[in-house]
């Protein structure tokens, strides 16, 4: 394990995270592969094996440093923006690198304290964005919530990545549907 | 790696999950640690560790060969039958071998088949009998289901698993009334 206070060796790592987050951005997740990282931060592969031994890690904190793109920026009709966000998350949930960074996140967060704070960073923005936009929506009219609006990101995204991690199929319109249903009663019902 | 073909490795490989499925049944998840295993087993510590070099995939192939304790036989009427089985998975996703186990298989499944077999086997059963105990109430008129039967597990139990190993917090009544509602329209509403 390289020495995390060594300067030589900081900067190294710095420029390996620079590297994948330009490549996730560039080319989503399955670009963040050790080859790739090493290739555009200018080091050696084994350099990057010494830091990050496996790709989930590395991919994780790369993530955790871009803007999450999910359920940012509320448009209304509500429902319909929920739909949308709801429908990419399950897309992204589809894909094998995504299902192998949030098990990982999942798993590593358990005995990891780096790991844990990001998975709670992950968590808490997508509860607290999934929050205001429904209290702003109740607010408006648009919907009578079933339930505080802190437990939706669990009722709303939950069920996708129980479908996508353990049942390891595809959540459908009619899930989605049935999970914006969940949520409340909405006016246009 | 111990050869999976040796006779003498079987056998003590066969022992050793004996000993974590007693141990699993006596005492639960935390009891199946490696140094109880190999005392029960009657082989040497080092044995357990050449064959299961963490403990959770130990754990995770002796839950596999136990009764499932959850969803069985639904007694009428199914809500309560329901609630009391949601309290229930909800209360164990809230202990940390159980958080652990849940996340190895979900993680170690994406590139261990052996791992991904036992996920496949966990998930079919709790979406196989939820489904049936929930077209049994439909056909008696308890509820009218909002979705596919076979949808019913990811919407029941995916928040629950999201509370639990994403955002690290328990899933209290009020979710899983939530949860319940989320299934249908209940007769009795």
């Amino acid at each position: 394990m390289a020495s995390e206070t060594d300067p030589r060796s900081m900067r190294s790592r710095e420029a390996i995270l620079n590297a994948a987050r330009e490549l996730l951005l560039e080319g989503g997740p399955t670009a963040v592969t050790h080859v790739h990282v090493a290739d555009r931060a200018g080091v050696g592969r084994a350099t990057v094996y010494r830091h990050w031994p496996q790709a989930e890690p590395l991919l994780v904190e790369a993530m955790a440093t871009v803007p999450m793109p999910f359920l940012d920026k509320p448009t209304t009709p509500t429902r319909d923006w929920l739909r949308r966000e709801l429908t990419a998350i399950a897309r992204q949930l589809e894909l094998d690198d995504v299902r192998a960074v949030s098990t990982t996140l999942a798993n590593t967060a358990l005995w990891d304290e780096n790991m844990d704070a990001r998975r709670a960073q992950f968590a808490g923005i997508l509860a607290d964005r999934l929050a205001a936009a429904l209290d702003d929506a109740q607010a408006r009219g648009e919907i009578t919530l079933a339930l505080t609006s802190r437990d939706a990101a669990a009722l709303a995204i939950g069920p996708m990545y129980y479908r996508s991690t353990i049942e390891h199929a595809t959540a459908d319109s009619a899930l989605i549907e049935a999970i914006i249903a969940a949520l409340g009663t909405w006016s246009t019902d």
